[in-house]
């Protein structure tokens, strides 16, 4: 027997490169840009950037902030930055120092860059079609003269509705896309896609796809099965056995009550290593040592340093023994679904756990 | 006009020194230990432990893990640190370099430490009394020795329904504990609350209390206002204005649609910077530039790195203007109302944010 106490959780660098290599194979005319904003979606940017740099030749690549730029920086030096956020005065110097890409979504910005230009670097040009988010509306593409049009190196819009493939928005954004950037950009290249858009077929793609999602094992495309791997693992080990009693209640504020005896095993894994809350009554893990031994259930509240689980008819389990939280048999995806939200957030809040065993597999 | 593209995360150190003074004066009998494991509920546990260390003279922190305890061990060479995951294979070297006390909930766990014990550590006994999470239950008690019995330092549990006063789980837990403590570890000193347990009265404060939540500005007594100084205040800047046309949708899967002409402003903040998703459609920020200017609503979801604000109703603001998440008038008791969850959840995930700025107020 092990006595364990830590959450450990791993990540699968071959199966992002994989991914990533598999979407590019489905965007075969276009540029195949990472995206590794939020940490690589909570993932590690500068290990993930770093290993697709190394061994896909990546050379494009998309982080929110300027601090997330500088990172990234430090392990793709011959590589383009771009930076969703924009350039502004709490992160120029780190876009001087990096020679970081701004995308610029409105004309306050663009003003701002026209201040502070960097020797070299051509801002990307961020314009709306439909999700009402970020991007010049046409009426500020207006306001730029034919000169400063042309001082782009990109252009670029972002879909809303990508992952349904007969969504109406999909195509009257690509509609949009391509009278705007015929109009105002013509020539210049254009990017509509995040992973999401690729799979909605060629006339998607342009000149560059920017691959986040679907890269980290995500399934992107949910109207068909996933052809990603999965790349995150997470296990943590159980650190007590116990009977819980007929009539006894479980957790905080007491949300359940056992019909019938039951056997618990507390695992080491809450809310404050990430774990949505939303599990409460509701998560699964599994145990599979020496072969599959069966699934519990989460019972009553997710609590911030621990779980309850009902392992009644899992076979035979001791302390010590990990409990699987996600792997290729319950993914992001599925943790998503059964926390009532998805797949990115999960992954993008466990990925910035401290107190994980955190293992890269080279 | 400012160009500013980073969230803003101020925490206010001397406001927790005034909770946990507070939370002493409610329980002047007993030792007050400051819980700042989950990295301070994602504080900064250094920090933290730092300041309670050097203004309240607090010798007694609860972590739950070692490698938090480690941290904490370099602020506060003078004080125990309790570990509440307890003591294993994969932390036993930094019990012993720093020192850390464990915090034993069952048989295996304390045969565990029986066959590594540390020079001048007594360890904290944990006991289940209700909550059905960690902790010795009766029969397992009784298989310890009286000699093993008087090896501990505390006799500890950890009540289940402490923010509802009037909850029946809270004197059972009480009866319990006395019962289990006067039969089998009479005369070691006792802990039974946190600091919901506080505000239930003497009786249930025992000669230690485990001051978390309330310390960080939460109402852990929710049938009464809160007397907590709030501790976060959450920023973040407006990146683009926009019209929104009557009948256009808003944001990832269409969820919004407006009914008339609305104004938009794009805040820099998303789900990726630790906001919950949850608040899609629900969310509120304000703005406070020059007085107070109005409040707007989230609408369409959440997304990682921004939100999308109708501001059709509040006074003009202009691009850099910061938007309000969180202070004294929207609380972390609000958020986690709005998002459908609990405070606790939203501050151990909103600290973890690494690319926020970060500033102390001493």
């Amino acid at each position: 027997m092990s006595i364990l106490t830590r959450p450990v959780f791993e990540i699968n660098l071959p199966a992002v490169l994989q991914n990533y290599q598999e979407l590019q194979k489905l965007a075969p005319h276009s540029i195949a840009a990472a995206v590794v904003k939020d940490d690589a979606y909570g993932l590690g940017a500068a290990k993930i950037a770093d290993y697709l740099y190394r061994h896909a030749s990546c050379r494009h690549f998309f982080v929110a902030h300027g601090v997330e730029g500088a990172k990234v920086r430090a392990v793709a030096p011959e590589a383009a930055i771009y930076v969703l956020q924009g350039m502004g005065e709490d992160s120029l110097p780190l876009f001087e120092q990096h020679k970081l890409t701004p995308v610029i979504s409105c004309l306050e910005q663009f003003r701002y860059w026209q201040n502070h230009p960097i020797a070299g670097i051509k801002p990307v040009i961020h314009i709306e079609t439909g999700l009402n988010r970020l991007g010049f509306r046409e009426n500020d593409i207006k306001e730029l003269s034919a000169e400063e049009r042309g001082g782009f190196s990109l252009v670029m819009s972002h879909l809303a509705c990508a992952d349904e493939k007969g969504h109406f928005m999909n195509a009257h954004q690509l509609s949009e896309f391509q009278r705007l950037r015929n109009r105002y950009f013509p020539g210049l290249p254009g990017s509509l896609s995040a992973s999401d858009g690729v799979f909605l077929g060629e006339e998607f793609q342009f000149d560059m796809v920017r691959l986040g999602a679907a890269m980290y094992g995500i399934n992107t495309a949910p109207y068909r099965q996933n052809i990603m791997k999965p790349v995150v693992k997470l296990t943590a080990p159980v650190l007590q056995l116990a009977d819980l009693p007929e009539g006894d209640f479980v957790g905080y504020s007491a949300t359940y009550r056992a019909n019938s005896p039951r056997r618990l095993a507390i695992v080491s894994i809450g809310y404050g290593d990430g774990l949505p809350r939303s599990l409460s009554n509701v998560g699964k893990v599994y145990f599979a040592k020496d072969g599959y031994r069966g699934e519990g259930r989460v019972l009553g509240r997710v609590s911030m340093d621990n779980l309850i689980v009902d392992v009644t008819d899992v076979k035979p389990i001791e302390v010590g023994n990990m409990a699987i939280l996600l792997d290729e048999k319950y993914t992001l995806d599925d943790m998503g679904r059964d926390a009532g939200t998805i797949a990115y957030e999960v992954v993008s809040r466990l990925g910035k756990n401290p107190r994980f065993e955190r293992r890269y597999k080279e």
